[in-house]
């Protein structure tokens, strides 16, 4: 039997070229005994958070299911597809939204399992949105059998009161079947090492029924989350099948027999994803005996910029953007987010940079700047903020009689320097890359609306020390793009005379270590100390990150690299006692 | 018996004065035979989102509950105390944490009821870090038994499948006890028309149980998030005490016999707090005929006046301001703002106002900003953009060929004003009021980084037609603080010649319906079309508001005065096909 993994990537909402995909699909394959699986929510896309709940979209949605519901015919392929199936009360308004697998083939199109686990932790609300499902499915189609589950219901946790593994299993044991396969419908969000977790949980799984795994998983870009593929087929140890990474795809499956040890144990009581070990900080000890963040390997940085260059891609595609600006200071973040952004180009896309001076800029950043475009050909402009900000400063003391200085002087250039790169962005109709670091965000060291504005945020997932490891790797990798210097000088502001990041925040390395600490939420000021950290150190980043949320409340969406990471999945009211 | 309901006022995590409020209460209430209420959560404050689960955060509250438990010797009061419930895995990491009322006595602190229901809709999360209980708990003191609720423990709905009133009836029944009240310790925040919901729910509980309904609200603003307290004893169909509106309070209440007419069905069969009639869109025909938003009524002015005020100086006592800053336009909103704040300013506080003219402002714009500032004794000074406009657009077309004209043009004067308010914030210290309205916010009719910004929007959560009916009604009870001018003027943003609001958007009452109906998610295009509005002008304004996402992302705090404002409560993607 061949089953059909469709690894799909549509926009959340596109429900025009979702129907032709199935249109297509059902056109082609007329009178086959195929089984064509589909990712969770194909139907509608992914996240869709409030969405589900807008009328507009609701009778665009119903309208969708009339439309393919009206493709079916005698001789229809079976095709297992992610969707939403609503309860309406008697006003037409939703008082139940589940998150289902429909089977549509020559019966029509039906719900046939609903979700049963809806993850409410992190970036993940679906009990806000969602009535959990209580049935197995174990789902027989010509003479083989298989147990379906959707996205989250292969995990098990202390997080979750059910364990649909368990309970299929259960079923499965008492009637005595013999399940062909056991088939996962996924839109499972990317972070740096999911993949070999979930691999290793679909071997157990796999080990538990002593069949296939087949997991399908869709692609997308969703604001700040990124779904990348890679959908599989696991069978016992091995993985037998793959799609791509980040790419639309089809594996075309031809349904094998277990092959490998039973294993009736570990899958029902493993708890790899157990919200204790999906959030743990990452911090080991290194050489020196000291808990440090562990660098980033180059198979690490691979799979994070192919994330980062289709994370600004999908975001450029989804909002009318074949332009690019970058804003270069001489300093490694913004060398950086060029970088990844010129090796990301299409042919039909253009980047600009804009070194924009001031009163306290070094000439090294503008000769680096100037070398680093000249070498990879992206055009540079310079806008000097000077003149600006001297007569600025000089109105500015004839109004308020009260001459500009400390943070007042050093914020008003970042400001300039925002509200002329959104003058190009505005002019070209270009889409702006911020150029923040995570380390920074979380301290606070940005200026809002300054240096902080952007429309996506390609690295404010990526502590300092990492953004240092992604540029190692891309000059290896691409014949050092990013020049030397810039990633050998010490990280400053340039706000003021002699200002260095390292003369008001510990060394990065440190600081990382502490933030990974305190952002995982595993580690306290107290654990970090005891650790070995200097505890005035610790208490002064503690206090830094606590204090500077309103900046991060006000901040564009973040590409997400990390388990933990700053936007919709991080909340943290501004005011509170620390 | 005397019960002292404890309407109670603390910063998120300020374990110091809450433990000194305990304090106070229990050393100054020895060997007394009262018993104290105080809100949901007290021990903690609220809403605490990731709070909860940061480390720091969780070792300083297990140190507070020490402390409070050192409190207690066999002369100690009674205390009903809101606050959280821990349970730690092996690791010490949370996996359960329950909302619970602590009994505070001569036996210490011991948990005696778990929240039943976790709201989990709109702003609330409490599925996503809180365990649910499922005990109810009948609690006797002296010789009295009280029924314990906390918060939406009251409410029923089909959004919820367990129904606590109902399940301490049958209990009540079942054992034929007679309550001799109910208490519900609340953190239930704030919107227009919420607190006669509670009244009416409360009136329904007590006459089902036949004896007083005891309610305990928190006071404070979170954030965006505003406890008004309000607490109340509800005696059958009377309000019998009453509490402060956004103040510390205590009442001292001496238990009542029931005093009413039972009834046995209503509170088990009402659907008040259903999904449905929270969030339904607030639309009434008028006299004409017409669908529109209906007019703010003074009591409903007064209501959001005061609330409004609440919530600025809790943001600013909190985050350590006594200085702000108002941009004025000439327009409305500003106005609106700045009139506002002037009646919320405290004895050490001090307000200014800033006006920004450029090529295409009115003279007018001025006129009447000088003489609101006059009549109202604000320090305004005048800071011209044209100088740094003009020479911005010298020395743009120099550096890119390419002259500053259309959207560039428009947004660099508002990102420039941008820049200047917060030099002046930065240099003086001072909290910047943003001044966009509900209106704007939804159509994106503003600038990012431009007018946009602010550390707190007062008006965020009103419609235009609201900013009005706001301003006429301060104008009515204080004296025309606005200038008429103001208010009869045409809206403009005045970053272009002649450009008018009402050129490229429907007349604000129609946009304004539009809007309402669109954001309450309960109409969509169809609804609204088939209500009489005009087809053009929906589509238009849903695809304004539709687009504009990512500048709400980027957006301010705005202080909650609907059932459903932009904020934590509304999540929707921006990227997305309509």
């Amino acid at each position: 039997m061949q089953i059909n993994i469709h690894q799909t990537h549509h926009t959340i909402g596109d429900f025009d070229a979702i129907f032709t995909y199935l249109k297509n699909i059902t056109e082609n394959n007329k009178n086959s005994s195929e089984l064509h699986v589909f990712p969770e929510l194909f139907l509608t896309g992914y996240p869709l958070q409030d969405l589900c709940l807008q009328r507009s979209f609701i009778e665009r949605y119903e309208d969708l299911l009339k439309k393919v519901n009206a493709l079916q015919d005698s001789s229809s392929p079976t095709l297992l597809i992610g969707g939403l199936d609503y309860e309406m009360d008697e006003d037409g308004i939703p008082f139940k939204i589940k998150n289902v697998i429909f089977e549509f083939g020559p019966k029509g199109l039906r719900p046939i399992y609903t979700k049963k686990l809806l993850p409410n932790y992190d970036i993940f609300d679906e009990q806000k949105y969602f009535s959990a499902g209580s049935e197995n499915c174990i789902y027989q189609f010509e003479d083989k059998s298989f147990g379906l589950l959707i996205c989250e219901d292969m995990w098990m946790s202390s997080m979750h009161s059910t364990d649909p593994v368990k309970e299929l299993f259960e079923e499965v044991e008492n009637s005595k079947i013999k399940l062909d396969g056991v088939i996962n419908l996924s839109a499972s969000p990317f972070y740096l090492g999911k993949d070999k977790t979930r691999l290793i949980r679909s071997s157990e799984i796999s080990k538990l029924f002593g069949c296939p795994f087949i997991y399908t998983n869709r692609v997308g870009g969703e604001d700040e989350i990124l779904f990348d593929g890679s959908s599989f087929v696991v069978n016992g140890a091995k993985v037998t099948h793959r799609a791509k990474f980040y790419q639309q795809d089809i594996l075309n499956y031809i349904l094998e027999d277990f092959d490998g040890e039973r294993d009736l144990e570990k899958a029902l009581n493993d708890k790899v994803n157990s919200w204790e070990s999906l959030f743990k900080a990452n911090i080991i000890r290194n050489d020196n005996g000291d808990y440090r963040l562990p660098e980033l390997s180059d198979e690490d940085c691979e799979e994070v910029l192919q994330s980062i260059r289709f994370g600004i891609q999908e975001y450029a595609k989804k909002s009318g953007f074949n332009k690019f600006d970058v804003a270069l200071s001489g300093g490694i973040d913004s060398a950086l987010v060029l970088a990844i952004m010129k090796l990301s180009l299409l042919e039909d896309q253009n980047l600009e940079a804009i070194f924009m001076p001031g009163f306290f800029s070094a000439t090294m950043s503008y000769d680096l700047s100037f070398e680093m475009c000249k070498k990879i050909g992206v055009k540079l402009s310079t806008f000097p903020i000077k003149f600006a900000h001297s007569s600025l400063r000089n109105q500015y003391n004839d109004v308020f009689k009260d001459p500009m200085e400390g943070l007042c002087d050093e914020n008003i250039q970042s400001r300039l320097r925002g509200a002329i790169l959104y003058a190009r962005s505005n002019q070209r109709n270009s889409m702006v890359l911020n150029t923040s670091n995570k380390s920074e965000l979380s301290v606070g060291y940005s200026t809002l609306y300054g240096d902080s504005v952007g429309a996506i945020s390609p690295l404010g997932d990526l502590y300092k020390t990492e953004v240092f490891a992604l540029s190692k790797y891309i000059n290896k990798k691409y014949g050092n793009i990013i020049p030397e210097g810039i990633i050998s000088r010490p990280p400053s502001a340039e706000l003021r005379e002699d200002q260095e990041d390292s003369h008001s925040l510990p060394e990065y390395d440190v600081l990382d270590t502490i933030l990974e600490g305190l952002l995982s939420y595993r580690l306290g000021t107290k654990d970090l100390i005891e650790m070995g950290l200097d505890s005035e150190e610790v208490s002064k980043v503690f206090n830094l990150y606590s204090r500077s949320e309103y900046k991060r409340k006000q901040f564009c969406p973040i590409i997400k690299i990390k388990a933990k990471s700053f936007g919709t999945g991080y909340r943290i009211p501004i005011c509170k006692k620390n």
